[in-house]
């Protein structure tokens, strides 16, 4: 695989000299471009050390406007990072619509570095293979390039490289012990590179390899491939074909008669007064407790509350704070999103706010709202929410697998009582602001809401976080149920994690 | 001091209920109109232990829509935060304009423990007040409102609350070990906090304490203050008056004949072109060492770049990252804020670019257009840009008694300079982009720039971050004297801090 790089591809200064200017004018332009375009652009330089990967990124940076470019590189882990999954650095790093981001070290750093130090085995590293390619799918669908390049070095070439860094002053300091390490080591991350390369190496985020002996064949080879990559796109977008050519048709799910899941449901669940003024304390206590216990042991909780309008979520929270700390816990209230949040894939602004060790965020609606409301109201296509059911349960599966306590509560109420609660707080003053005409507007898609319901928990109900559906007619009863499947869940965690 | 926190303050049950519904709508009435209204609101919960602050939070999230209120705590610091100035947590930590920050534990938190526990002495604790004081002056005056609450119990009365805590088994895990200790220290803590509270009780934030041995009486009280001063300083902005009463009138600096600072440059400083050939390569080398030293040892730089349209920024930036490692800097250009940026204190923005321990940021342009283009262009008023200096300066003594190099350039160049480069990149394609009608506009104000360049380095020119004025007619000359300026001071700090 890495032969077509050991060919010896040299550009003469001349030659270099007269291709450059031309080149960086181009991709200058294509930079203006890309700012109206709307979709980001990731530039991965990697391979092996000494290749000049450092070089790479000032060449970069020196050919583009830098306003508009921002350089990201993953040194050792922070605490607030190591206290998340290993990907919330990752989405922390991602540029914004119609911007570059270049990444000096990425994703794929830890899992190479891993296998050739056999921290990981054979498997494990097919399964971050595995993740990453999830994760740029995801990117990529959204609109995302994704252009990734590995710069290669034979064996003795790379001896010979280091060796010059090495003899002049200027550059010296470049070359460290681990570098040394790394030269013994060739074979071995040559090998494990190789692997990672081919299976990663996707139709939409396809690898380049890029012969690096030469500093000038280099870099031109690296600039004049990101200026065809960018262009092409741009051009494929102005002629209104669709971004990606390997977007995968994907079915629409049958719908119908399979409306159950709520259906199921028992309504007139209910709780006496009497048993409330019992259960409500006794789970609240129980919750504080194994919530003190989490804090101590830094196991986080996510708490994600959907629900037809006045199903109850705001009284719910009201009911669940009271056991938490008042330093460790956060509501997340999805509104409309800043332009921040709007210039980047949809699940970033969730990503931004996952909890630290030992805290809980409760999330008031959620990533859900892709497959619920954008459904619905057709904010987002067809092909947008039906891939977002993957990519959700990719997401959870990050968070549980890291230990995070995720709960996803559905509170479920019927037309008629909703109208009641409509009607009942559009007389209470403290609620009255609550009702819009929108909220009886919605109303009348209930039919469809209901399918989007039946489709986002039978789709998204995993072994690693199930759908929690409570019957929320009457008040009592659900928050009761909620919080007693809250705390039952914490302590089976707790348990387990001892 | 406290006294008045001690006669036993009460509400009856019936009272309450009478009283709660009433003051529920109108905090929520009042939130509606806040987010209208442009300014954020800062509420400060504090006192001692067992007072209730947890229970008060809690209540004013029941009470509130809670979409529109974030409650923050700060606990232990991460490594991200021990790595840059202690305030740097705090601005992270600022809600938007419109919106409600909670605050349980705050700025005060450290100070007031590490007094108690013999951490500081009395002259540290000065310094950390004036420090307080400074801060939430730079917030009141970009139109923030703050409201403190110390909550108060006798010891008396706060044994007895912590008694009641404990027997109760849904409250008992509220009682910690610290929390006993604390209890120990009453007189010693009481004694610093009324000090505390003394010195930062400023016209513009005065502290409010409030009785908490009855709950009742602690929650009303809090929920009113609340509920006035916010509609108070609605009903002022409505009525066009000055958002604070305690605006201090600033004097218009004396400008005219002093312009002397950039007058007493010699323009004519040049470097040959040979010499430029050894010394650039000579101080990148310099510098590149340094650097890794700092990197290793965890020591930041920051670079701001001021100067002149076509000054040569983006040349000199060009000419600074060979020097650095491809994974420790950071270009931020300082373009138009986004939403995020412009709900907050102008000074956020560059707070959230501080760079982690051993890494560098340049800013292309900085804090300092607050006080030239903002100035200027009239974008900020007169008072706005008149005490930006002061932030400024606190601003940047925070960054470097945190042991962060801050070097702050300014690139000088004639104004027949700068037409000949207009003139210069117009013919230049990959620079053509960079010129529009907007430069030669900007040229016809250049005496005003003149003048608000030698104010700006008059008055923000410290000793422990001094301006760098650079003759910019010749760029060799000029990048050279910048790159011997950066590893200078850099050389000088680690020396210092070996």
């Amino acid at each position: 695989m890495f032969e077509v790089a050991e060919l010896g591809h040299k550009i003469k200064k001349r030659d270099y000299d007269a291709r450059e200017p031309e080149l960086r004018t181009d991709l200058l332009l294509v930079q203006e471009a890309l700012k109206e375009a709307k979709f980001p652009v990731l530039i991965l330089v990697s391979g092996v050390d000494g290749a000049g990967k450092g070089d790479v990124i000032n060449q970069l940076n020196a050919w583009f406007d830098p306003r508009w470019l921002r350089a990201y590189a993953f040194g050792p882990m922070s605490d607030e990072e190591r206290e998340r999954p290993e990907y919330w650095r990752f989405w922390r790093a991602l540029p914004p619509k119609g911007q570059i981001g270049l990444y000096v070290g990425s994703w794929y750093s830890r899992p190479i570095a891993d296998r050739v130090n056999k921290v990981i085995n054979d498997a494990e590293l097919e399964r971050d293979l595995t993740r990453i390619n999830a994760f740029e799918e995801t990117l990529v669908d959204d609109g995302a390039l994704i252009i990734k390049f590995w710069l290669h070095l034979s064996e003795s070439a790379q001896r010979q490289r280091m060796k010059e860094l090495e003899e002049n002053p200027a550059t010296r300091w470049r070359v460290t012990a681990l570098d040394k390490k790394h030269l013994k080591q060739y074979k071995k991350f040559r090998a494990v590179a190789e692997h990672t390369l081919r299976n990663t190496s996707t139709g939409d985020a396809p690898w380049i390899i890029v012969e690096a002996t030469d500093k000038r064949y280099r870099n031109l080879t690296v600039g004049q491939h990101i200026l065809e990559r960018i262009s092409a796109r741009l051009q494929n977008q102005a002629e209104g074909r669709p971004p990606q050519p390997h977007l995968k048709p994907i079915a629409a799910p049958e719908v119908g008669e399979q409306v159950s899941v709520l259906g199921n449901l028992d309504m007139n669940s209910a709780l006496s007064k009497d048993k409330y003024k019992k259960q409500l304390p006794k789970y609240q206590g129980k919750l504080g407790e194994l919530a003190r216990q989490a804090r101590e042991r830094g196991v986080s909780s996510i708490v994600v509350l959907e629900g037809w309008d006045a199903a109850g979520k705001g009284g719910l929270i009201r009911r669940i704070i009271p056991a938490l700390d008042a330093r460790s816990y956060q509501i997340i209230p999805i509104a409309a999103p800043t332009d921040e949040e709007r210039a980047h894939h949809y699940l970033w602004r969730f990503w931004r706010h996952i909890p630290r060790g030992g805290n809980v965020t409760i999330y008031d609606r959620s990533w859900y709202g892709r497959v619920l409301v954008e459904r619905v109201e057709g904010y987002a296509r067809q092909e947008e929410w039906m891939r977002a059911y993957a990519e959700i349960n990719q997401f959870e599966e990050m968070l549980t697998e890291h230990g995070i306590v995720l709960l996803k509560f559905w509170l479920h109420i019927t037309q008629d009582e909703q109208l009641r609660r409509f009607q009942e707080r559009e007389k209470t003053p403290f609620k009255h602001y609550k009702i819009t005409e929108e909220d009886y507007r919605n109303r009348e898609k209930w039919d469809a809401y209901e399918i989007a319901v039946n489709d986002m928990v039978e789709r998204t109900s995993t072994e690693y976080a199930p759908w929690h559906l409570i019957e929320a007619n009457d008040k009592n009863y659900a928050r009761v149920k909620a919080l007693r499947i809250f705390s039952e869940r914490l302590g089976q965690v707790l348990a387990t994690e001892k």
